[in-house]
């Protein structure tokens, strides 16, 4: 605090591209920050993993971002955040920030009728983390959940448009609408899902107000290096894109989604790979 | 952070009485953690107040919350946040919350039109704290701000009803939509008007969403303990008030308001008062 500054990077994980939406959206808002990006490309997708499978993967990435000097943690994947902040938080010597909560009260703050739609993984769907941090934020909602499995698959096979695409939404978002016709908010609760954000408009039509976790999750970065007058002065913002995989599989995906903005792809050593 | 705990109370300020609002929604959300809350009742109201004052002022109440080893100060005064807020935290050796940048957010998220009202002291609109901080969130809405000087005395007065409370918000938020009839998100931009949020919704009416810093504030400290590992872990919870002012007119009107809950009112020696 004080008028104090900090240089060191910010670190953000995903289990794979899906989180350099959240980066995106963290560089767009905090330009003067450096930025370590590490996906689990290698074992992507967690959605479908026991739980104690992408605690134990989440904490190996975790440890090799805490390794790279971060300031801040940001578990920009929510199956991550589901299963496995508390644990990250206990093993972190910096702050660590999760994607769940800030979408939460997102959507908590944007419903008229009181009653929200989720999408997600099926380990998120499965962990309870968004009814729960939803329900913490204002009781009286009603959330209906519904899980959708293809859909990272989907984003990581660089599929963000076109007939599968959209007839995959078409079914999960018409099973959710018919479980609660009353949704009129959508909050995407998969860092992937913003890729696919057009086309989920459009099927939920103008009367559902579409929540992203990957921008809420930026604002909320941005507020906790403010509060702790750990913002960059220099200016001097370095970006760091890494994988756990293959360099040439994850640079097609995320390039083909960032363009230019992407930096050179690592390949990271994480211990447990 | 690891596994810490921070049994240190959270320290909250406000021009006078209106705090207590947040106060209440931290005591709500977080029943573990003692509190002290510091009111500047000898010079309330800080709306009408030049700038230079209210830093001045915000500062020496601030020393005085610090000097009680709080963990976390949160300015619960949206007039002293928009005003005073980057120089509390330059002096804070604690992290430093405001109350504008949470409602802001929520603010965004809520409107569907695209379309946001906000009223609050004179001090709040002539600082732009709000268009600025909502603009931050969304670049795209339009804000309207209204200013609502005789809010916070009549709320001091302990009026928080009856016929001169309509008459004023009547007039107030009359003159609001008259200026953009597209509103359909109101930020209640003073921790005074939560106490009359039953008249402004009635003045308003069920298409207009009402967003409370109260409220959204509190998320925000819930938040920053949590990434911080500072929440305490005793439970065993002491809670202070203090004024600077005379003792017997603030209890009057804070018990009126809160009740059974509140504790004995302590006298504050505020260097400067």
């Amino acid at each position: 605090m004080g008028t104090g500054s900090d240089e060191r990077p910010i670190g953000l994980f995903d289990s794979g591209v899906g989180g350099l939406t959240v980066l995106s959206e963290v560089r767009r808002r905090l330009p003067a920050e450096a930025t370590v990006y590490l996906g689990d490309g290698a074992r992507t997708p967690y959605g479908p993993r026991p739980a104690d499978d992408v605690r134990r993967f989440t904490l190996e990435c975790a440890d090799w971002l805490l390794a790279q000097d971060v300031k801040l943690l940001i578990l920009a994947c929510n199956t991550a955040t589901s299963q496995a902040l508390p644990q990250v938080r206990d093993r972190s010597p910096v702050p660590v920030l999760g994607v769940v909560r800030p979408g939460a009260v997102s959507a908590a703050a944007s419903t008229r009728a009181g009653h929200v739609g989720v999408i997600a993984t099926a380990g998120t769907v499965a962990s309870g983390a968004y009814p729960a941090a939803i329900g913490e934020a204002d009781a009286r909602l009603i959330v209906t959940q519904q899980a959708c499995p293809e859909l990272v698959p989907l984003v990581e096979a660089g599929e963000m448009s076109g007939p599968r695409a959209e007839g995959l939404l078409h079914g999960y978002l018409g099973e959710l609408l018919a479980a609660d016709p009353d949704i009129d908010t959508l909050l995407l609760g998969c860092t992937h899902y913003p890729l696919l954000r057009p086309l989920i408009e459009a099927e939920v039509g103008p009367g559902v107000a579409v929540v992203d976790s990957a921008f809420t999750a930026a604002l909320a970065a941005e507020d906790l290096l403010e509060a702790l007058r750990a913002r960059s002065s220099s200016g001097s913002s370095r970006h760091r894109v890494a994988t756990t995989g293959p360099v040439e599989a994850f640079s097609a995906v995320a390039g083909r989604v960032f363009g230019a903005e992407l930096p050179a792809v690592e390949r990271a050593a994480v211990e447990g790979v």
